[in-house]
């Protein structure tokens, strides 16, 4: 069985248990971890990190690289324990982001396709040991990484140190999924010649230098997937809205009528919206986003769509299950990729890949809050969705046009945090309607916003600050700012945004 | 004379006086127009226009499509008679400025790389006239084009009628210092093969179909070009902490010794701050920006500037006298491309530019805002800053720590309007200091600005903001909401920022 997984015998004589690896680890340290999204991160030598350190009644920290969000066993277990000083470059538990929102860790929330280049650069200093998973180690020690790619080359091309967790709950027939290409640093920094979603350019397998891998681990840890929620009849509706924008861009001559390469951000609203366009009359569609969740199974089987390419596969178990039933299948149509490549604003803008997106809150100019919750606190955070809102062909956004039971509007006056500028938004979609933005100006944008996206309960209240703000300030965009934040206020005093 | 511009015989057929092309352009019509900056706009059908529609006390106005900003021919004299219905995709005229502040003239203000694909895709509607500045026409009835590429191929491409405009006052030898290369759309969108800053990929002349010209207008009006400030003692500083910082990359191995190319906004600021790199001891250099100021020759007449590639040459009037005094020469080292190749992402990303723009204001948290007074009232708009912030190797955020004779902080707890968000802001300069914020959380992040870019007059007072909102709110980003603008307001009822 060892010998099918570990087929280098020189990484052969590195395994050991996870306990003894985990000695590798100080505090201070520079740490980075495999994976993106819950799929593909280690999940054995963190939690004997922190076996050991609270068993030694250890306070140390160290500091978390990795490629997005990973699972418990990286971010829900660190961040339980307080272990994290400094993290890159997302994260989405609530043990994590209790931890940034306390301020006992600190969190920059970067595009993610910035990632990569940046550790290259130096920028988050030097990197002492990557921890990666893979579902196998060739005769010649290459990786074959499982379900997340993330920053993965990088982190291997730049640790001291190289563990390698081999699990063996992953089919060995991963094997092939991978398309692995590395992007030099300028002045040096070649066209990458992907010109179709699919198109492979790179190898299945990741190279390490022998002498880097400091330890090999076996693990039988199965990886657990997201949970999905049953698409609600909100999200029905948005996907509704975006078939019928879509099917018009189509008639009117603005877009093929196979669309362009779509892309999808992380979550329910993401893969609701998704899902629907299997119920369209769009067919020979194709994906290039970055992370594949459920609904790209879907739209697979449902013979709409071609082929999809990520940088990492993010199931829920009973669809997990599925994949690797039919793995040969759906090899043929899904290839993962680094988030450096899946993410790129050169292949994004090349494909003209049509990107959506989702916001926590959009005002009425069209700016959209990606990360924070009433300005202060984070949520997750930007993740890939700079990377293809700026790039795409089209980008959509999507929200549910309230939150909190109605005592939020998604749509205000100001937004609290601007992740995507007025510059980054063509369409913001709610379960009202379809605002569309492009070549508007801001007093036309916030006719189209309030009009179109804004729930009926606060359309009032919107026309109000917006005419009030016209008659009083003018200008381009007109704002009274002595009350733009008063809707965010109002809900953290009153738990309402609701006036009177 | 005419026969050495208008080489081409049946364009000397459609030659006709300005006020006779004027008639073409009727109200409500989309009418573009070559140039960038004050570099390359059509100077005769414009005004030709405004005094036909004085004469007959006519109120149409037109949709006015360019490159970027315009000189007064165009978006001065259109301004000054509310001519402009509605305005893409940039300007920097007080005249226009006035009519979109008002409410009179629809503003998109977008990034400039977006906008030829956002008319080749039809998003602003067809267009009827494009009105096209030539040093010359070819035999074969192509065009050389002028001091500014702008968006005019794209412009020529879906123009119903082309009128061109043969300017006698160009040197006919700035034939050849061209590059108009084309961007199919997608799905059929090819890598873009530049690898070094002034490699050129396409035609140094502009195909026009022969029947689409409709007019040929000749015309001897000089260009005006910008008046630059001599450069103050603050941007002084700047410069001198950009070379600071700069030299401590390269000495850490975080930059090539001859650094990567460079980008540089338009205006004074910018200008100064390119200048002050002649002083230095960096050489070898490559510029790849968008407008080329006269602060590039400067360099060029230093040594220590190797090419540079822009998308147009707006020059003071006395190195403009200087360039074509010199032009071949410098015609060696400038390359004009169009502007959807000089802002393309693809490009430079790969380069690795060194992106250097300028602010309105800055806020604590790294967030930028570049186009807006006090949260309503348009200044110009973000033209291609995004382009290279956001894709940059480095990008720097410029401004001077204090406006209106201190009365106002550029530094805030909130910028008034973001343009450049948190994820896309790495460096901070004023004349104080220079702020790092790579790899930096917010919080670390307000330690830096504050410490390092406001002015002495304004620490307290935001060292004050920062730490009431972290102990009272807390967060990844702390803010008090309530008074977040509460300096903006202050200085709208006051006429000050200062407190007390």
């Amino acid at each position: 069985m060892t010998e099918d997984r570990i087929r280098c015998p020189s990484c052969r004589d590195k395994i050991m248990t996870s306990d003894e690896a985990a000695k590798l680890i100080k505090g201070g340290m520079n740490v980075a971890t495999s994976g993106f999204a819950l799929a593909g991160n280690p999940k054995e030598v963190l939690p004997a990190f922190i076996r050991k350190r609270e068993a030694n009644w250890e306070r140390m920290r160290i500091n978390l690289w990795t490629g997005a969000s990973t699972g418990y066993e990286v971010d829900g277990l660190l961040g339980e324990h307080d272990a994290v000083k400094k993290r890159f470059p997302y994260q989405s538990t609530k043990e994590m982001r209790n931890c940034i929102n306390r301020g006992i860790t600190w969190y920059n929330d970067m595009h993610l396709s910035l990632s990569s280049q940046s550790v290259r650069y130096g920028w988050w200093g030097d990197l002492d040991v990557a921890i990666v998973e893979a579902a196998a180690i060739t005769e010649k020690g290459e990786l074959v990484l499982t379900t997340g790619v993330g920053n993965t080359p990088t982190f291997v091309l730049m640790a001291d140190k190289v563990i390698v967790e081999v699990n063996h709950t992953f089919p060995r027939e991963l094997e092939g999924i991978h398309d692995l290409y590395s992007v030099d640093d300028p002045p040096d920094r070649d066209p990458i010649l992907i010109t179709r979603p699919g198109e492979k350019i790179g190898s299945p397998y990741l190279a390490v230098p022998e002498e880097k891998i400091a330890a090999v681990v076996t693990s039988d840890t199965k990886e657990k997937g997201p949970v999905f929620q049953e698409a609600k009849p909100v999200h029905e509706k948005m996907a509704h809205h975006l078939i019928g924008f879509l099917t018009d861009e189509v008639d009117a001559g603005r877009l093929p009528a196979h669309l362009l390469p779509l892309q999808s951000g992380v979550g329910n609203v993401a893969n609701a919206v998704l899902s629907g366009l299997a119920n369209s009359d769009f067919s020979d569609l194709h994906v290039y986003s970055e992370v594949l969740q459920d609904s790209i199974l879907t739209l697979l089987e449902s013979g709409k769509l071609k082929g999809a390419s990520g940088c990492a596969v993010n199931l829920s178990d009973s669809s997990m299950e599925r994949f690797y039933e039919n793995l040969d299948w759906y090899k043929e149509k899904i290839v993962l990729r680094p988030l450096e490549i899946s993410n790129h604003p050169e292949i994004i803008r090349r494909l003209g890949v049509i990107a959506m997106n989702t916001a926590i809150e959009a005002d009425i100019y069209g700016n959209v809050n990606s990360t924070h919750l009433m300005g202060s606190n984070i949520m997750n955070g930007i993740g890939g969705s700079g990377d293809f809102a700026r790039n795409a062909y089209l980008s959509f956004f999507f929200t549910e046009s309230t939150a909190k039971k109605g005592d939020i509007s998604s749509i205000v006056p100001y937004v609290s945090h601007t992740d995507h500028t007025e510059h980054d938004v063509d369409v913001i979609i709610t379960e009202q309607g379809a605002a569309d933005l492009r070549g508007l100006s801001p007093r036309e944008r916030a006719i189209e916003v309030i009009e179109q996206c804004a729930h009926p309960d606060y359309k009032e209240a919107l026309w109000d600050y917006h005419n009030r703000a016209v008659n009083e300030t003018g200008g381009q965009t007109p704002h009274l700012l002595e009350e733009s934040f008063s809707w965010h206020t109002r809900f953290i005093n009153k738990g309402t945004m609701k006036q009177g």
